[in-house]
């Protein structure tokens, strides 16, 4: 059975086939901290291959996702002497931790409260599906701290679009839930955090009634497909098909909708 | 002058420069089973060369579009024991006429009442043009069947943009029309069938003022300008401009221009 | 200090840190002749490497942005025998003035009141920010002339999506400023030019908050980042984010974030 790294900068929840991490570092509103950033690497790397977890919620405590960059950190890495290397190793983590979470083989859900800001904002463009609350701020405050949103961009272009993208990040624009959902960030909107959790809990129900196997193939083509030409595709997708429906959960679920009944991996 | 080949599953109307195709296997649903397949790709392989036929709308008897894969073809295969390399052959089948659709050399127009699922979806969205029932159902149900949705994910990729996609596909969702819109899936709504084919015939007319050979070079332009950089995007728009206002076609058209009379094309 | 070549096609005010191109052709509705063209690239390489000039406004005299190409120049070329090596050269020019556009390292901001079609429409998509009246009329017009949008095409993909970009490019769909928004080819709506006005300061102020240097940075990772894949980009992007950390800029940003002052560039 799997279990958990022990944690300080996260909480973690594992019941019912879903992983749910709260960011736990309210006193810096949640910011990407090295060590908060190698807890949650540690998590998701726990469940990555466990067959019974089908998804993953990250949240904030304190009322706000994540604050972004852990600015404190970097103003004492400066003081310090920061060499360039130094700060290009240290980055590197933050950006293998976006590509984690966007690839990762499950569904990945970022609930925003309060508010998601630069590399907080990046990190929930990694998410499979947002939800926020109407009034959570966001912005892409990078460049006024003259520094590049730069491990987050790949993220933010897939997520709203490169020219949205630009405009947030050469003005450091801030909007609201409403915004988000408007510009792509954000795919439902809540009143509030109760209609938060019950979002949720509507998507984990969706999740669970999809075959785990198909949406782990599912979603490594898709992340892999802009890398392809049309010959490749058709090539890559076939191959992809007909795995799934060879696969034993290919015919339980072929079977179980002829048979009117529902798939295994459902009930 | 062009005739379609006789067809059983599909009914075909060539008229007033136009090709309209009626799916027409409401028995299930119009799911897109190996001989529709076929008549479709026959279908639009004999107008293809016809400067006469300026576009093509595909549409669904019986009250819905498409319900997508054959399921109980699917099923019927697994328990005559599919191998993967049948399974994959098959599924190519699917790839090549969304191949086909996306690139036609002339525009497609996809009308949606009832219900675009899965495959049907997909379909959808490899025309160049939506118009939906405000009540269509919409679902990517794949993953609830133990599938992958392969060979339309590109296709759903660049209609609705990756993370759309993806949440849809690792959820089921069900959506309609309007939300639809909202999406990117549908360029247009209509309240009911009567205003849908109004829908349908503004666009036939927006389109016959459009000269055939411009539409399909652009057409061909913008499918290809994925695959260029910067520097090939320039040079290969200059010659494919030069090819057009050299042609009659651009030559007429800039006569009429400036003559304030309609171009030939348009008579 | 930075000045401006004298200029016949176009005004030019380079104030407070911004330059103002007024197009000013209003007899031919500020069509992207060869000489309004070739004025406004030697504009921008004028202030390209000034650090004090922070972004770009491109607008319109006479109400209307740009009707887009010249027709009447083409015509009279088409009637002296234009070849297709000429045809390809001129369209060329439009080409990188495009190009030059989307790559510029300050920020680029268009307003729209009246038209902006074809080509002027193709030069809007170009910019970081886009705002319009809401009565302002679009279309690509290009295919009603027998011709292909060719050089536009990838700068209108990049904003609005290949489905739209087809859509429009196939009908010539005309649509007001609400629907330009909607489209995303505009990322602000103003009732009138007052408003446009007031949304253009409010623009530079949000520009002025944020560093040139990491501005730049940024506009040019983001333009570089659909060439790289997951790996190259994390590289590129660690790299780019220790080049500015480090910079004199980053070193003053995250230092007045801490000392909640104002960074130098901001003051």
């Amino acid at each position: 059975m799997t279990s958990i790294p022990s944690t300080e900068k996260i909480e973690t929840i594992l019941s019912a086939g879903w992983l749910t991490v709260w960011f736990n570092t309210p006193e810096n509103r949640n910011a990407l901290s090295d060590e908060l950033t190698a807890e949650l690497r540690a998590a998701l790397e726990a469940v990555r291959n466990d067959p019974a977890v089908r998804g993953v919620t990250l949240r904030g405590r304190g009322g706000v996702f994540c604050a972004g960059g852990d600015l404190k950190g970097f103003q004492a890495a400066l003081t310090g002497g920061l060499s360039h290397e130094a700060a290009s190793t240290m980055n590197k983590m933050g950006g293998e931790l976006f590509r984690l979470i966007n690839e990762f083989p499950k569904v990945i859900v970022v609930l925003v409260e309060g508010a998601a800001i630069a590399g907080g904002l990046g990190l929930a463009c990694c998410a499979d599906i947002v939800a926020v609350t109407h009034d959570a701020k966001f912005a892409l405050t990078e460049t006024q701290l003259g520094i590049v949103p730069a491990q987050i961009a790949p993220h933010v272009i897939r997520r709203i679009g490169e020219t949205a993208a630009r405009r947030l990040m050469l003005t450091g624009a801030r909007f609201d839930g409403q915004e988000a959902a408007r510009l792509g960030v954000a795919d439902h909107v809540a009143e509030d955090a109760v209609q938060l959790d019950k979002i949720e809990a509507d998507i984990r129900k969706a999740v669970m009634r999809c075959a785990p196997g198909a949406n782990a193939a599912t979603k490594k083509l898709v992340v892999d497909a802009k890398s392809l030409d049309a010959d490749q595709l058709i090539d890559r997708a076939a191959s992809v098909f007909a795995d799934s429906i060879t696969s034993d959960e290919g015919r339980e679920g072929i079977m179980a909708f002829v048979q009117k009944r529902k798939p295994d991996w459902a009930e």
